[in-house]
């Protein structure tokens, strides 16, 4: 069976909403990416950057790994570990972010 | 007694340190400010963008003033709630975290 375009359309725009469905970008996994680049980029180890930086060895893993939301006092510590600013360090997470946000057009159908 | 102003020098450069101290920038208080920016200069309440974004009145109130550390979650819906990108609002507090970071020199006698 053939449908012209238009009846498809007619009855989708009266049936559907066209919803914008957003991938959830989490501001915790683009700091922990742009923390862990940084320190890869420099050649240093977790335990190096955690012993600077007077933070577990373990905590800086789930930072950096996006799993837990780093107190902004904390975030501080690390930075002066690795030696940047708190404002170079958050234009790169800007930055992050901008490459992870995606919209996708969803059509959601309401009959 | 008036004494020269590079007799002065000599000794403070002969006898002291000059140190650089740094005021500790929270995150959170540039990302409360840029919350707050936006949300005031959308004309808009606290009450109104805590109802978008399904938070507390008191929850938003807290993290515009830089009082509570904002789960990534929340933050999102925050933002959505102000119609901003997550990108474009931590664009604006990298510039807020840049505008408070500023070291003052302190001159520390050492004699």
């Amino acid at each position: 069976m053939r449908v012209s375009l238009d009846i498809v359309l007619d009855h989708l725009l009266k049936t559907s909403t066209i919803e914008g469905s957003m991938t959830m970008v989490l501001v915790r996994e683009a700091i922990g990416q742009t923390l862990r680049s940084a320190r890869t980029s420099q050649g240093r180890t977790l335990r190096d950057v955690a012993r600077d930086a007077r933070v577990s060895l373990g905590y800086l893993s789930e930072v950096e790994r996006g799993q837990k939301e780093a107190s902004s006092e904390l975030l501080n510590a690390i930075c002066m570990a690795l030696g940047l600013s708190l404002s170079g360090v958050f234009s790169d997470v800007s930055a992050e972010l901008k490459s992870r946000e995606g919209v996708t057009l969803t059509v959601v159908d309401a009959a």
